[in-house]
């Protein structure tokens, strides 16, 4: 349905008519985000420049009973920005400055849409560091990284999105602005406000400014590949190498599936026979560096690793990791529809679930490609499918509950680093228990009583 | 008031009648915490010994309208753990066990009366590490650590209590068990609840059982102290070391008075004439060690230290820390009444903060010893009083809200790691802002809608 001439106008003079979007071509784009094969039109797109203008468009959507779905570059893997019905889409990639660098307090400000590399672009001309590198950190917004609490590969050693958050600004469900988190390192005033609102996926508020905490750029990094004939051989490493007191920045794990379409796609050298791949980096002191790169070898080798390859520099090092980051891309060219996971393990119990996937996909003759973040028990297992096939949809389906379920067993999590969004909700429930679901909602509850802020995503 | 005899006879059958206290003189040892000056009698103190009879003490407290105050071992600083008027104290230090350290996974399991450094002590026997070190930690309880979002003197490197909470089992209001987080490093299921009730002082559910993460306990660790003729001096070392990159594990200041208690107290060759005294940690790699206690040695002496002194051997470092650790205690016995701030600021206020301190200590006439955690902004200046005085009392309250002001205006917090409680109150709407510190309240209202749970802490 088409937004009323009066909210039109009423928007139009908030941002600008040029920063309106309500003709249907127009909000196509709109209409979706990462995720496959969730599509819903807004009735209308806003690209507000200021915090006041954020206000603005929720008092006016909150006087009109107006959904409100926020978003920036719409690289969610869980549906968290996907348009409800008749919803009035805020897009913030027009508020997207880096307002400030401190490198006395290692803090550094900016509006939601900045994009996250050039956050840490912005921190390394200090020689500074913001460690959260989502996979799509080229393209993804900060805002977005914020409500998701958006992973990355380097989760192992420096923790997530979170970890770097200590302060928000942002615009409550009434259109109060209000400031939560401080710029001071310790800071117990009062519940975390701030942490109540990372990860809550803009049912809460909308994260109008964001001050982050940056740390000493690493003086020296090393990266290498380990390739093994056996999947439980990696996962072992991975195990071993944390048994051993070693945190690297870095252990990525490609299964044969996935290092085959990255190396199609990328020609780095990746081998493409062997049942698993390991991308290990270290970073640091430089002779910190040094010593754990041997012993990861040793490591590595002892469990039965084929070969174990050093980036010569910097430079082969940063195009490994790069490649990686593509695993995504690459497993997409495949086939039409690409359905990527999230499901995340304790350690232990790595080998037994990168072993419950391939049975899985075998079960249900499925192509799936696993790759993931195995230092945090945080896999990707990736369906390679066709929305159009109704039957290969249902084994879909049906293999990804068998999945999740046994996620659950193992004591693990739906979503490590993607979010509930629409894609996790049926299984939110069972994860959290009664208790815990109820208290979420509770807080919701409180928070937006008229749930008009991305109404239907986490839980209904 | 003394609680009903159905009260009782509940309390009786639910913790056994030798885990609970109502005699007059067996509730005056639960009257009070660490705090000065702030008593209030309880109607009844229990002892439960599992995560039911928590619950069931619960239910009967919200079935009576009866509020319940949570305390472990009473060192709180902020009169968190002060009862309100007629309320049952629930006592949680016979649920002390650790229930499990699971190397693979670097997570440790404890109950919440747990004594903090039993827990790092469970950790080093698998060569791990719990870095928060709350200066009570001899006898402070890890839920008590966990409720106030205790701090430490290795904050700067290895961050506060909430870094390491992986998850929390928890008694709602309602008498509901609810377990939030999970032993997963990425968990993106839901609102982080976990991190809604750290921090939250009891207001929002009783913890009953804590699941931490580890690390590797770092392989090599050195002491230093530099002295200083200047005040000014010791804050821009500390600016200039994280301006060089270096993150050490702590850089503690003690001013000259701060010192010679110290000094007097411990004698451990502190020297008492001079203005500052930094003491320096840095630990990790024995090479980045090395490296980084040679440069921070060069930094010191280029801002003018009159000498630093490196402790040496790990037995010297300990002892050199142990004194910084009875700061409080050496301070306390200069006269009746202790009361320790605790405000923080960004760290390039520093020398600003801890100059205007002193120049109101002179102000008022008043004796103020402040020391800290310089690398976190966090100081605290300690009033030695006498809480007989009227007049002297009349000026310690201006002369702690002038502080509190300077504080805010500065951009820092009220409270570094110590909490709100009753203590600082007065102050927090002021910090938090109005739409901030009603969010907080909607928060409350919506998890403890009878407001039996720590009545009258954070907010009234």
């Amino acid at each position: 349905m088409p937004p009323s001439d009066s909210i039109v106008a009423s928007l139009n003079s908030i941002v600008g008519a040029d920063a309106v979007l309500t003709r249907a071509e127009d909000l196509i784009p709109y209409s979706f985000d990462g995720t496959a094969a969730l599509k819903v039109r807004p009735s209308a797109v806003v690209f507000p420049r200021t915090t006041a203008q954020v206000a603005d468009c929720v008092r006016l959507a909150a006087a009109s009973g107006t959904p409100i779905v926020t978003r920036g570059s719409g690289t969610g893997l869980s549906g968290g920005s996907v348009p409800s019905h008749d919803c009035l889409v805020l897009c913030l990639t027009q508020m997207d400055a880096i307002l400030d660098v401190d490198p006395r307090n290692l803090t550094l400000r900016a509006q939601p849409g900045a994009i996250t590399m050039r956050i840490d672009e912005a921190a390394a001309t200090h020689g500074l560091f913001y460690p959260p590198d989502p996979g799509s950190q080229r393209i993804s917004t900060i805002g977005g990284n914020v409500a998701e609490n958006s992973g990355g590969l380097r989760g192992l050693k420096y923790g997530v999105t979170r970890d770097y958050v200590m302060g928000l600004e942002v615009v409550l469900a009434d259109g109060r602005i209000a400031r939560l988190g401080s710029a001071c390192v310790k800071d117990v005033a009062g519940y975390s406000l701030k942490d109540l609102f990372v990860g809550s996926e803009g049912t809460l508020g909308i994260i109008t400014e964001v001050l982050l905490k940056l740390v000493p750029r690493p003086a020296a990094r090393r990266t290498m590949l380990a390739l093994y004939d056996s999947i439980e051989d990696a996962a072992d490493t991975v195990s071993a190498i944390v048994a051993a007191r070693i945190i690297p920045c870095t252990l990525e794990f490609l299964d044969r599936m996935t290092a085959g379409c990255v190396e199609d796609y990328a020609h780095v050298g990746l081998p493409t026979d062997c049942e698993a791949v390991l991308l290990m980096e270290t970073d640091g002191h430089p002779a910190a560096v040094v010593d754990e790169a041997a012993r990861m070898e040793v490591i590595a080798r002892a469990h039965r690793a084929r070969d174990v390859r050093t980036a010569r520099d910097e430079a082969e090092g940063l195009q490994l990791a790069a490649a990686r980051r593509n695993a995504f891309a690459a497993l997409a060219r495949r086939r039409p529809t690409t359905i990527l996971e999230d499901v995340t393990v304790p350690r232990s119990e790595l080998a037994t679930m990168v072993r419950f996937i391939a049975d899985t996909a075998a079960a249900f003759n499925l192509q799936i490609g696993t790759f993931g973040h195995m230092g945090d028990g945080n896999l990707h297992p990736t369906f390679l499918t066709d929305e159009r096939n109704a039957d290969e949809m249902g084994r879909v389906h049906q293999a990804l509950d068998a999945i999740v379920h046994r996620t659950l067993e193992l004591g693990g999590t739906i979503t490590g680093e993607h979010g509930v969004g629409l894609a996790k909700k049926p299984w939110l429930r069972q994860q959290m228990g009664d208790a815990s679901f109820d208290l979420m909602r509770q807080v919701k509850g409180a928070l937006d009583p008229m749930g008009l802020l991305n109404p239907g995503k986490i839980f209904d």
